[in-house]
């Protein structure tokens, strides 16, 4: 495999990995109130990168379509995690953006 | 299709919608802080369902421990969402109990 | 639910079973040589169709671009089964068309 | 995240990464006729990983039913693999048999 897909993958799964750990730490939260938008796009994130994840390995003409709508995504969940000081959400945006930057940049989009 | 897979399919994409919808209401409840529980669960059985649901209309030899465990995550997510008296979690509730119900007694099960 | 998300929902199903079967039956085809880019196809429209359904019952802001890569994908794969004149075929072409037109005119993204 | 965890996913995204790689390369063989079982469990088997990977970053109590369910998969489809002499298809059942044993023996399930 190209070492720009292994690197991808390896950030698609850190982005899941975050988001869903935030996603359960946001629910035990006091404020929860206020982590409510966090939780839904934390969701979300997993699941679109979840996705994108087993399309990156396969033959196919929508690869580029589904990183476009991936660094949607983990760019839309970073803003939100990263509006609340929580560690996991902190955290979590890290990875979201990450993320984002690694889709936006992949050749299979440029 | 056989009619009563035809019948099955319909239950999970009736639970999939309750307790995505459920999911969506009880983050914007005043309570949130004690649907933390039914949020999660509701999550786990919208996606557990959608599996079900891709499976089911395959050939392959897994469909009865996939049908096995949807019933086990229905009627979990079923009895958390009854305690709780809002519209939607009773609703999600009973959409979970007919869907634990219809995989529990399904020919590929039985 | 709205008519036109019961509808569309109606559309993604059928179209899951569709390529589900033709998949399955492509697989077991004499001229199975011939059939690689449908069940190629077949997979990934079953596939998108599955994340679009499960997006559809959500919140959230990403089931205009869902829906917009579904209406590709199922037009995709329902030009490659047109070509094939075996049954599943012909009949996954037609399910594959209704649920690309039911997402390009759908309230969602028009 | 445990170093267990952490391994098992490793093994999980390997065993996705392979399976998708053998889906497509089988569909090119020339012999793709004593493939079709073989292209099948290569489908499943990714599908479940990726299921299985989704849920192993997650609270829940369904951990341990998804890697047993992930084990009996990775089973199959790794016997089945093994039958062919191409090279992807000895790569994918290595990765289908590793990926089970790391199931069968997490602590989650044991």
């Amino acid at each position: 495999m190209e070492e720009s897909v292994k690197d991808l993958m390896q950030k698609l799964t850190d982005c899941i990995t975050a988001c869903n750990h935030c996603f359960d730490q946001c629910l035990q939260e006091d404020d929860v109130k206020h982590m409510t938008e966090c939780i839904r796009t934390d969701r979300e994130c997993a699941d679109i990168c979840t996705i994108a994840l087993s399309f990156l390995t396969r033959e196919g003409s929508l690869k580029a379509d589904l990183l476009q709508l991936c660094a949607i995504t983990c760019q839309a969940c970073g803003d939100e995690c990263e509006k609340h000081s929580h560690d996991h959400c902190q955290e979590c945006a890290k990875a979201c953006f990450a993320c984002a930057e690694a889709c936006r940049t992949h050749p299979l989009i440029a």
